[in-house]
């Protein structure tokens, strides 16, 4: 039975009409989906202008969460799917959203909890907030006409997820029976990183170091770590730095 | 290359508001379907509210076909898919919109056109206009919240159809390398066989009469007769009514 606690949580990012909050908490209902968070939306929440666009799923709206950045909205999720129209110079996993939808359903199967992304209204997700998801979703749209509104593309997740319940489990990567680690801990490791490389002076001028951050977190997240291998990762990182040499 | 001349029409029956016209063109033109007809649309055509809407897909409303009824806007079609949130009490053909864009590709393969009509906003389409569809669409969502709106509708049989075009020719009915003749062949068989009934007293009251025809020409749709089975019938209807003896 689809809609239960294994559904992923819609992360909407900057969205700026209340209107189009209100219509994605009715594309939700429709689709099973029922955790919404927003991060940082424009006119603040809760905002009137979205209830009359929820049409029956004032509840989504009632309980959504409110964050004030990315990193801590999606600490307690395992994977973490963006929507994205434009092709990025990111090295990502690209998904069409039937392929996600298999996705998703093999990793919640497996107890683990997945969130759908999307960005503002014509701006989108920044190349920072892509990098940190593990895979992209693009929808297979006439390429001269790809632009969906923010309901209308978590309708079409939202549909694929619903309808991968009576598919069946699909083919999965293995990971050996180990989800891939709570994003707050890549998130941990990668301001851990960050700081290293500074103090090492990785990053020749400081013009090149947001560039450089991004595709490492890009790198780290499409690798989908578990949490041994973070805990591996650490540990590279304190070996390189030489914290093994001074034990000795 | 899907968007080109097979794709399929969109007819909207007695649309309400302008800005879902607008938004259903705008759905249109992201998956590709270009031909938009309007049957009776409540506040006439043009209609100036459908244009902010549409977002680039102005050309498909500076181009929509008006008509007063909905036979004559179908009447060149050779087969109609019908969306409907609810049960009817039709035996009809019942589709997921994944299931009928997959018959769609292989129909429009061997050169047929077909339509996909879409009811007025909270109403639908009513039985008589379901009648007319040899097969009913119906999306699968959350029973408990199914309601779409219009372009979404729109947007799901679209994306289905254009995702299609990937895999393939589908499995099909086979009809001996005909396709079901247009529909106004249909009809103007339909329109007979009611008048030859009705001569023969077929329809005990005129109470009757309705919900009779309509489950008449459910059935004859459902069969989604080639001309060569057209004439057939006409023969039949001919033979029944003894103009054979006469002849004799």
């Amino acid at each position: 039975m689809p809609g239960e606690a294994s559904a992923p949580v819609v992360i909407l990012v900057r969205p700026q009409l209340g209107e189009n909050i209100g219509a994605v908490a009715r594309a939700m209902m429709n689709t099973g989906l029922s955790e919404l968070r927003l991060v940082a939306p424009r006119d603040g929440w809760p905002n009137p202008a979205a209830w009359p666009m929820a049409s029956g799923a004032e509840v989504l709206l009632e309980e959504a969460a409110l964050h004030e950045n990315l990193e801590v909205a999606v600490g307690d999720l395992n994977r973490l799917y963006a929507t994205t129209a434009r092709d990025r110079d990111l090295v990502k996993w690209i998904a069409t959203p039937r392929q996600a939808a298999a996705d998703i359903r093999a990793a919640t199967a497996r107890g683990g909890r997945v969130g759908l992304l999307f960005g503002a209204e014509r701006t989108g997700l920044t190349s920072d907030e892509l990098a940190m998801a593990d895979t992209l979703v693009t929808v297979p749209l006439n390429p001269d006409h790809a632009s969906l509104n923010l309901a209308q593309a978590v309708l079409i997740l939202g549909y694929e997820w619903w309808q991968a319940a009576e598919a069946g489990p699909a083919l999965h990567l293995h990971h050996g029976g180990s989800e891939p680690a709570p994003l707050s801990q890549l998130t941990d490791f990668m301001t851990r990183l960050e700081h290293a490389l500074e103090e090492e002076g990785f990053f020749r001028t400081p013009q090149q170091k947001p560039h450089m951050v991004r595709n490492l977190q890009s790198f780290f997240a499409r690798g989908r770590p578990t949490e041994q291998e973070i805990r591996t990762l650490h540990g590279v990182v304190s070996a390189l730095r030489g914290l093994r040499r001074k034990r000795d």
